[in-house]
């Protein structure tokens, strides 16, 4: 089988190194070059696979037919463009192109690649902006409510969800050590202060959704998995509310409805979104309460990117991930 | 000082574990029994002092002034009995007496020992109910809203709230080894399932309250402490919201309001509730996020026992607490 | 391509179901059953794939081309005498047709599957004996150190190691429990009473050794994973002492020597052993230092199991086996 | 009670943060001051306390009567100077004046702090050495063999020891971040290359013995704990070797002989050194077994250091201790 040559600039952080390991398992493609500045020149295993880090300004950008950009927000626009110049598609896990991002371009112009929910956008793109982690479970999990209108009209959808600190970068902050993370579990960005809650709310309006969403996230002692606990108000309660999801999600193999409230290790090292629904009893005000969970790294990032490389080229969706 | 004769039955278990290290270090209590059928006979170190347990039916209940029930949910009511007939006062740390349980009294006969809430109650009480540890924690957080009339008239309060495992007990279920949950989280009672809901909404009416509250625990890959994420909608914004919880809980040693969200490290072995309030921006429903944290062994469950042990027998409230 | 069909008696267990899930992911492989007494009838997910398990009296023996014994110590050789009653060859991966072991057949009677010593044995083979994990890691770290005759004679050969919790099996103990072994480490079978010690020995004996070990295991705060650290006294030292294993091992594909101590990162998931080999500074007695790691659940027990199955069946020895 | 004036210098790492927390439950001392440049200023809770930082240029050393340097090796010798200069007696937390140590003074000319050992020398000090947490940890355990001759001549001490995380210190290092540390455990300093070694030969040489020692220590995923298990060739076994131990330590209050192996959650947050002695079942050469626990925030650094203090001050040695 022809591999198509693909590169990845921001390789050494937890999503670029999880894409150079997915990579090296795709049949259909091969790692041109993976760069990480400060440690170039290292010779590094990923899994079962080994890469040589070459500096962002020595990777051969032209020899890639899609870039994968994991590099830091407001540093990922000037490396796309880079990579742009040589006629590579982009792949960019950067916010910078997302909708309702502070930097790059505005909403939509660049499909977001939340491939379920915007596939169509994606095959003629040069630039795919992959999704945030978080709005990757909680937009998959909400819109199949914001489309059939079971939603109470200017209700909040609150979500409360937490992430593993993989989440928060290959970053040495005090806060993340071991000994500090260990047996703690904490909120941040309280007060509906995180930056994904932009883009959240461009996909629910472009979805025709008009509900506000709060959004608390929390750090969890654990290196990966998302769970998203989302509760929404509805109109009503119908008899098995979760049909609307497997009717909605009818054939995609990377969302999962399930019968019992998923919890990580359901999900990590998976490329899937597998989720709950369940009604909440003693309410006077119907509510649904969905349980969504993901792998940061995979569905949350590197899987989805590859994804979207899939759809991009071509190629069979599902090639070379795990589900 | 003379030291009060406590026992303990149910001894063996996370509580009762807890409840004996305290004692030991409390300087107005000496322990006179701790019982643990299983166990029986055996001496055990539990923080600096050792204990050896006796069988319950051995426990010289008689030479205790207050007895400690930690029993499992269902079996306390009839050693809670035991207790009375030779004269003892009992903290009872198991739900059959608490409003809204589905065994032993009704509603409120029995004292309710969330001290700072109830504190008039407990001083003449036979029977002092121990409240639960989701309880302790949402209840405190709460109840300056409800009282105030705070809250929009008849909206939910949202509780997402997530605990470390010595809140399952000390049972040894396949599902608390610690393969099955270190990397894990995981929602359960998802629906407003929890037992403990009922306990929510009596104290909730009897405070004024008339609001449904939904609920959805998780279990944390640790071993203590309980964090709660309680989103209320509220009538209006106010410039300082916290000085409302400031001005309730004045004076109260055990409860802290902070300025920075808690997390499980600034409670855990530490007989408090530490809570912030904070504003959610972007919304046009205006909302209120508390998050409320506590170790649910100490405030959520032994230490408040003794809190309100100490209130049953005229002590210093505070005395051989840790805060 | 052609699968032969297997099946797994005790597939509840951390090494069975570690088994099906790498079945499911050979080429040449595919699941007739797989057994659970205790959860016949349950359909479980394991990895990417799906199991309904049966209970042992049900499975379908003779369907099974290699039977995969993952029972209790003790009560797998009955169940290999059913198995080879029909026919089947069996993998067993308890201890009892081990060398040393007290039930079952005597030492070497059953060929003993640690795949890379041993292998000439194994295709003839009706029973498999696969190797405990703390044995692979072990025997394949001194190995060539025996049989090139480098150890003082009469030394003792040290092992400290340490194991993760799915070595002690999927068993509800209270000492298990996550509140338990989280921030705990602890050595256990103190006093070379560990019964894995019968099965080192043996193994030393036939390579030709003449030594003591000394083995002290400990119990790790992590689900999978084993790190052994051997200090054995030497004859001399040599410039380069990594390179009697480079050369011990060269072209095997699951042994890999490293430059630096590997670490359980380094190989869980993976059906190797990695180690290294360090001098020690400033010592009258020449000692080296091997530090080996293996994941437990595949190289000690699971991916060993397939890998000696792979010979069996005169399939590529690598075939479906992560590396 | 008069509570003399002590000050701390490095007081944000973790070995500074644990000593502010106990000075602040000792009753005879209070805390002067507490430096920490980069944290100069902020306020912070440490256990049940509140200390302000200042900049260590800043610390009023003149109005303590006893000055703790927990400052980076290498560091602490001006600071241990500047606070003699104003007549204050200095603990030092480094291994600055430590024996064997690469700066500062030669072995023993400042008074060793392992305060078991060598009690005597410490009440007319001006500077005490304290010591590293696994020279503590190893010494306490191999000295009663040392003394009473019990080793082989010229025999190898094998220590193989664990440490949690803090072990490390507060530094924002890649390595120490959660998402490596948990779920691994590696060796480092292989090769009998660690820097505690030259201490631990200097007390061993001290003491009388005249034996190797090769030391390999590990990181383990937990915050705080040493593990240290010890193997030494003794001439004969005797009948209960523990004994040895029990007659060695009467009377410490700080030293804990088990019947069974500690484990580290015997000995968080408490100052003591708990050990258990076993012999090797199956050995030619007779070989004991000893596996010693601390806590190495505690007895392994502040606490013994407070130890020291009390003596220093004349103060009863276990005031304001956990034990």
């Amino acid at each position: 089988m022809y591999k198509v040559p693909v590169g990845v600039l921001g390789a050494s952080g937890y999503a670029g190194r999880e894409l150079c390991g997915l990579i090296a398992q795709h049949p259909g493609l091969q790692l041109a070059f993976a760069s990480a500045n400060e440690q170039r020149g290292q010779r590094v295993r990923i899994g079962s696979s080994e890469v040589t880090y070459v500096a962002a300004d020595d990777a051969p950008l032209s020899k890639a037919e899609v870039v994968f950009t994991a590099l830091p927000h407001g540093a990922a626009a000037t490396w796309v463009g880079n990579a742009r110049a040589t006629g590579a598609r982009v792949v960019d896990l950067s916010s910078d192109f997302r909708p309702g991002a502070a930097t790059g371009a505005s909403a939509f112009t660049t499909p977001y690649g939340l491939t379920e929910l915007m596939r169509a956008t994606i095959p003629g793109a040069e630039i795919v902006a992959n999704p945030g982690c978080y709005p990757t479970a909680v937009l998959i999990a909400i819109a199949p409510l914001i489309t059939e209108g079971w939603i109470v009209p200017g209700a909040t959808i609150n979500v409360s969800a937490a992430s593993g600190v993989t989440g928060a970068g290959y970053s040495p902050r005090p806060d993340l050590l071991f000994a500090e993370v260990a047996e703690d579990f904490r909120a941040y960005s309280v007060g509906n202060e995180h930056r994904h809650l932009a883009e959240m709310r461009a996909v629910i309006a472009k979805l025709g959704g008009d509900n506000d969403i709060l959004f608390t996230p929390h750090l969890l002692p654990v290196a990966r998995g998302i769970l998203a606990t989302i509760t929404v108000p509805v109109k009503e309660y119908v008899e098995n509310p979760a049909a609307l999801w497997r009717d909605s999600y009818d054939g995609e193999p990377f969302i999962e409805i399930a019968d019992q409230p998923p919890s990580l290790k359901d999900v990590v090292r998976r490329n899937v979104v597998r989720l709950s629904v369940a009604k909440a009893a003693n309410m006077r005000q119907p509510t649904l309460i969905i349980i969504a969970a993901i792998d940061n790294l995979v569905k949350g990032a590197a899987g989805q990117a590859l994804q979207n490389a899939n759809v991009l080229l071509g190629l069979e969706e599902q090639t070379g991930l795990p589900a």
